[in-house]
């Protein structure tokens, strides 16, 4: 695995790999790796000539009073796990590199990025999509892969790279999820053992609300009231938003007909947790 | 010269071109071809394999209030010039090809929009750089040429390309002028005689204020002085603003030491025309 930590070098050696005409399979992370993020490294390697990967905590998707300093970092740690699950090429830029002296642009995909998770986290998405267009332009991927954990994320960044006509495929990858149904996160390490349980009401309310639609409930309404009942009776919990939206335009729904992404964030303590299920009326799950 | 109308086949076609290693130059235009687009040409004819030249008059960096609707358009004309200049592809495509239903993604460079002419102009560099990152996606171009007549917009371009890793290279060409200094603009054509005239005094107060540092001048102040003052004499001319700004920040100057961009925004009658220079101090002009 070959590790490049400046801009520059990784642009010159991506650029080389475009040269051979070898295929770039992309997986964005800030670090702290778990299963979810390995889950698209093997995707990568499966359908790719080169997997790589990018570590690098964001600094301007986080909010003034977010938790950027005391997000969960560890190199040695992320450089094994990247090697053990096949990463190529890791890319570990700097914040300096990244973000120069007189940096100036911005990307921002104004009507996906204001529902959501946008309402409580103003500035989250442009941050997001801000990195990801420069990650792009530095890794050249021909395809990305992102979790559906981050499913605004993912459709955000499926949106603007069309807009764009970046020439990057987004593929949108499944939730990887604790044997009990967590899922994971980098910040589930901040739960204790009793918000570790009660977080648990999050992708069980969710089941249940994917129970209701398979069996025919068609209403919003109804399933959003049986999701927050479940989450009420959990005493760490505070509901932040639960949105049942549409997948292309994220806005919420009269009636589950077509797709529709029902999402949930949460405060477990002080912790904010976020899961979410796509689903069509009365059919199974469908992750895209 | 081939004619592409529709955003697919062109990225279909600039994806070949890139496949058969040929280098693409980029003259992105809003058509009503005159002499500096042509000359623009000429400079990707020499550079390049390919001369790629769009004509789209881009909706959204017009203002409410300004002249998207009577902005000058002539396709006819505008296919003959660009064919004797040599382009070798014409792409021309519709509003609705470039922002389709949903469009969602802007790009803004932001500490450099707000300056000079994006004062006046709200958003218009935001729709600048949103179009061109679109044309850019578009057309995969090796350079992209701009003029300096319109120099914010150039700096704000190749800040952009720079921030976000597009690996186009922006080459910014001198203003082209008529015999008598005016500098050419497809707006021009709005001006009446008398206008016309006085019009003139823009390219000369800018003579005048390269003659002043030229000959020492070092205090940005006076060399304001007598910019206002040779435009107070026109009737017809009222100044948006003269600005004297390094040309990498766009920032007004205490003392005109390395590098300036002098830049004078103007209603001349009704019709707003915009000149410059950069000169160094104590050298001549010296355009980049």
């Amino acid at each position: 695995m070959k590790i490049v930590d400046s801009v520059s070098r990784m642009s010159t050696f991506t650029r080389l790999l475009k040269k051979e005409a070898k295929t770039i399979g992309f997986v964005p992370t800030m670090g702290y790796l778990h299963e979810g993020h390995l889950s698209l490294v093997r995707a990568a390697k499966k359908h790719d000539d080169t997997a790589v990967m990018s570590i690098f905590v964001n600094p301007i998707q986080f909010g003034p009073k977010e938790d950027f300093d005391k997000y969960p970092r560890d190199f040695k740690r992320d450089e094994e796990l990247a090697r053990s699950a096949g990463v190529d090429v890791l890319f570990y830029p700097s914040v300096k590199d990244m973000y120069p002296h007189g940096y100036a642009t911005y990307v921002a995909v104004e009507a996906l990025s204001s529902a959501l998770c946008g309402a409580s986290r103003p500035g989250h998405f442009k941050g997001v999509a801000t990195v990801v267009a420069k990650l792009f332009g530095i890794v050249r991927p021909d395809i990305a892969y992102f979790g559906q954990k981050d499913a605004q994320q993912a459709i955000i960044i499926k949106k603007m790279a069309e807009d764009l006509h970046m020439g990057v495929e987004i593929k949108m990858m499944p939730t990887i999820r604790e044997p009990d149904g967590l899922a994971i996160s980098s910040r589930n390490i901040y739960l204790t053992d009793d918000e570790r349980s009660d977080a648990l009401v999050l992708s069980r309310s969710l089941e249940r609300a994917g129970h209701l639609i398979k069996h025919g409930e068609k209403n919003p309404k109804k399933v959003l009231t049986a999701i927050n009942d479940m989450i009420k009776e959990k005493p760490s919990v505070k509901i932040d938003y639960v949105s049942i939206a549409g997948t292309k335009d994220l806005k919420e729904v009269d009636t589950i007909g077509s797709e529709v992404l029902i999402a949930i964030a949460a405060y477990v303590g002080r912790t904010r947790l976020i899961d979410n299920i796509i689903i069509k009326a009365a059919l199974s799950a469908i992750p895209k």
